[in-house]
């Protein structure tokens, strides 16, 4: 049996990053960048104001000249003007306007006394060339990378990629996937419901969480039966990148789907991983077509199987950099853990004493689904940190949600 | 001029939590629900096997009974069945199988040795009543808060909500929302530039960080002219619930908007914050219509301003709680800090013995977007905390991104 880390490894072997298309700006947002952006002029593009106030030249300065006759003004989004006399003279300049020629710098309308065409500066006035002005090409040089790919297109990048002026980017297609629920206890929202049967959650909560990272996924169920569940995968295998399987991956009479997908062309890779919950895990791969995680289907073990394994094949896949591990401090140790790598649901407990502390939320194992709607996520305690653990010692989470 | 914390007061305090919509369960990932879900049934709904195995009396396991008849097979989503002879009959049991009428407890198929019509238990088997019996009702009481209202419905939430046969829920409606750039230096995508012209970032960022939140953002430009921006605000302030401006909002000749917005009615409730970037922010209400949001237009000063007043009133008229605060250590000391809160941007460097750790990205002031590419959002410095600031001390930390 693997252990979580050697499961993990084998997954992220398992994917590489996916085709890519080219979308218009309205519709990039939440998108992963796969080209490197580049400044298409220099960042800022001229020397720009930063400041409402005079500009002038150092000529007029260095020779202590204080009052300056008023050339004009100079608007932001107008052609540069050009200061006639430097000895004398000075623009009224705004916020984001183009440096006038002729001029080495802004004062800012604070130090300054405005009369009818006289600019006069206040004896206090502190000022050298280059103030208050932001110099053509300091934030970036034309040509140079402004955004590298394999990043989330977020409002902040989307802006830096309109400031380039691209039309459309190239990003990552939406992955197409498919979730299965099995299990002759499902019945779907809406249908009456027999004491012994339940809802299908998994299915539901996958789905939205494959959205989340904008997968196209549809929702089906198949009942306890080898031969629907072998029809199912094999008409679907070749037509999907993903197919994630909820249930009917242990060792009971009715576990058919391991074999099922065999039988689909579907090669295994690992099946049961030293973890708990969610130890019977199924992991495998269409030559052909999709990659397909059979998840335990205890809601706990799915929604955890699909964040520790899942989530970080879908960064691969979508052409993101594997995600940095957070790092939390626990308030509360576990009353008990198995010499297996445990997961916990957590909730965050921050203060400016405990930057990074969760509360462990109460838990009773991995059917307990309800235990999660105050949870933010959960932590990863592995059997060799357990001797010396302590609420002291950092250990990883993993947060529930997006990218 | 108003502090950071009055400011924050000052947006809070005008806003409610706006209407609600009933949406079906296929349309209400991400929704912030506003209603307590309560469990239609016991979860579990019945005695739950959480293991293979086989189902027997105590009657026989105290009378030292370690070969068992087994009567029949109980699966999922299958009625009770009864045991004939709790003396010496078993069942064979699924995971997720009702728990025979009967029966007290499931033994893991590990410990036992299944012959054709007899199981016969292992001598080293410990076994107990209830054991691996999920018990009805022990996660949760029908009747009881499942879900309580006032929070996003995230995937595993969403799983929640299915698991109480919820079909439809009371959400937020989707907030309307408008925003406005100014500037006569800017010229959209597509269009051809001349060098003293720049793109409408602010804008498309704007609107995507808004439908991070749900809302139906539309986006539109005025040039700085007074009459051009009263007439778009009085003729939608009554039409929407948010209004942001981006620019226009300071000293300058031509920053005409919070003249534009009071005689479009809005009321201005304050103008310019005592902070660094995005002192000149202007936020206002009109009596029977929107809240609006003057956000200074150098680029990272709007995003600023968005993520510090506009994301806590949005949380706020969705009905959301306020976000906890996030604390992290700066592994590097901002270079200058004004007698103003500071906002800087940084990127998250966590490891194991700095969990909360940021590095400072570097940063040239309010019109270096470019800087933002790296960043997972910003710190934020108060001129007091300035005099005792170390790499130890933990300050508060503002992510990009949504709820």
């Amino acid at each position: 049996m693997l252990t979580h880390t050697e499961a993990l490894h084998a997954v992220l072997s398992a994917a590489i990053p996916g085709p890519v298309e080219t979308r218009s700006m309205d519709l990039a947002a939440g998108a992963v960048l796969r080209e490197d952006l580049l400044a298409d002029r220099d960042q800022p593009p001229f020397d720009r104001a930063t400041m409402d106030g005079i500009a002038f030249s150092r000529t007029a300065w260095e020779a202590g000249v204080r009052r300056l006759t008023i050339e004009g003004i100079q608007p932001a989004g107008a052609p540069a003007l050009r200061l006639s006399e430097p000895a004398a003279g000075c623009f009224r300049i705004m916020t984001g306007a183009v440096l006038p020629a002729g001029c080495d710098g802004v004062l800012e309308s604070e130090q300054v006394l405005f009369e009818e065409t006289v600019a006069q500066i206040a004896d206090t006035a502190v000022w050298q060339p280059h103030r208050n002005v932001h110099g053509q090409g300091s934030d970036k040089k034309a040509g140079h990378v402004l955004l590298a790919g394999g990043c989330v297109l977020t409002p902040q990048r989307l802006a830096i990629a309109i400031s380039a002026g691209a039309a459309s980017v190239c990003v990552s297609q939406p992955l197409r996937a498919m979730v299965v629920s099995t299990g002759n206890e499902l019945v779907d929202l809406g249908e009456a419901l027999a004491p012994y049967q339940i809802r299908p959650s998994n299915a539901y909560g996958l789905v939205a969480a494959l959205r989340d990272y904008g997968c196209r996924a549809a929702r089906k169920h198949v009942p306890d039966d080898l031969e629907a569940m072998r029809e199912l995968f094999s008409a679907s295998v070749t037509e999907v990148d993903l197919i994630l399987v909820s249930g009917g991956v242990s060792k009971g009479l009715y576990d058919f789907v391991p074999r099922a997908l065999e039988e689909a062309g579907v090669e295994k890779i690992f099946h049961r991983v030293a973890q708990k919950p969610g130890k019977p895990l199924w992991f495998g791969q269409h030559p052909q077509g999709a990659t397909v995680f059979g998840l335990p289907g205890n809601p706990v073990s799915t929604l955890i199987g699909f964040r520790e394994y899942v989530v970080p094949w879908l960064r691969r896949s979508l052409g993101l950099p594997d995600a940095l591990t957070e790092w939390v401090t626990l308030n509360d140790l576990p009353a008990s853990v198995a010499p297996l790598t445990g997961y916990f649901p957590v909730r965050k407990a921050p203060d400016m004493n405990h930057p990074c502390a969760v509360d462990l939320v109460a838990y009773q194992g991995s059917g307990h689904l309800a235990a999660l709607a105050e949870s933010d996520g959960y932590v990863v305690i592995d059997p060799e940190v357990v001797p010396n653990l302590t609420t002291a010692i950092p250990v990883p989470f993993r947060g529930w949600g997006a990218i």
